[in-house]
């Protein structure tokens, strides 16, 4: 697959089929990972592939905990807009998520792999979701599904209890990625236009160009 | 450029020649970052191409203060093990890594593109290094090298007024990837195997099998 087509069509994929990921996929999608930077080339960095049906089930619970605290609290008033507004575009866009999200919290025990990742002594990110992201990317070329979360954090007491993580030794959980093989289709992601969030040399300054829409596009 | 290709040869590259970049390869590298997901599909992001010369001037400087700083602090006692044992392997790489990064310093002006990411409202890096990490890999795919660095941060007030940015307003400079065409070779770069960093369902047991060189290779 192209790497442009890669970059713009691996959107959230929450709804995805129960069917396992064969184990040679899995292989390519972790060592795919493994080839991002990492500052200093430190490396710090582990994966936890999670398939074992029994895992799966004791997290589902946190999960969902956690994405209602989300609806309860960082989400609650857009949500409140949502509701006052729905057929606004943000509101309908919103919706979307939400339908979605409430899709993975109802059906967590039937995703075939969590792929956890973790990093220890830099918390800025950058050492690990380059990683995280080559990953996602990777699995998108196997025309495996996927979606990043760093929501179980509300819930990391109780999660790193149930995956053995030995937080004392500084280890962190980033970010939770269920995958598997998609039930919708893959396609480019709606984007407020580049131009419109970039700067030239100076905050504030015009770009010097327009992107109105994707230079790249299926078929092009 | 086939995705494993890029995902596997995006190597740090910081030894690159002042040949400016033409906008249209600057343009599909925006346009692909920015095609990354972030929490909420939110997009709290701003991205900023430093190309006019005297801004690159002015913030050269400030790297590398940030730099000697790094030497001095975070790194002082790997710098001082590797002055003890210079012969050994991870001696090696490290005096490898300090003169390219030595070399990023004395050649600061001469960066044709520094691309800057800012975010706003999520400190976890989530919702911005996908999309670095986008930008770092449609520039490999138009031959164009980069690296990641956050050092910035340690002279954060000095670059943020140089760069014009409302600090005050939110948004905060997560990372600087200066850009150019290569000096040197692209490769696949050396990392731990992907066993030795991974886990099956939970930590510390084994993946179940050994990967012990990478999955793709050039030519392969």
């Amino acid at each position: 697959m192209d790497v442009y087509e890669a970059l713009y069509t691996t959107r959230a994929m929450r709804r995805v089929r129960p069917d396992p990921i064969p184990t040679e996929v899995q292989d390519r999608i972790l060592d795919a990972a493994i080839r991002a930077p990492s500052g200093g080339n430190m490396q710090q960095w582990r994966f936890l592939l999670v398939t074992d049906r029994d895992q799966v089930a004791r997290i589902a619970p946190h999960y969902r905990a956690a994405i209602d605290f989300l609806w309860d609290t960082i989400y609650a008033d857009r949500l409140a807009a949502v509701d006052a507004d729905p057929d606004a575009p943000e509101s309908r866009q919103l919706a979307a998520i939400k339908r979605s999200v409430d899709w993975a919290a109802a059906n967590f025990e039937t995703y075939p792999l969590l792929f956890f990742a973790f990093d220890r002594g830099d918390t800025t990110g950058g050492s690990i979701f380059p990683a995280v992201w080559s990953a996602m990317l990777a699995a998108r070329a196997e025309g495996v599904g996927s979606s990043l979360t760093t929501i179980l954090a509300v819930k990391a007491d109780e999660v790193l209890e149930i995956l053995g993580v030995p937080a004392d030794k500084g280890w962190r959980m980033v970010c939770c990625v269920p995958m598997g093989y998609p039930l919708g289709r893959w396609g480019v992601a709606k984007r407020r236009p580049a131009h419109e969030v970039a700067y030239r040399d100076r905050w504030g300054e015009p770009l010097g160009r327009e992107i109105p829409e994707p230079l790249w596009s299926p078929g092009a």
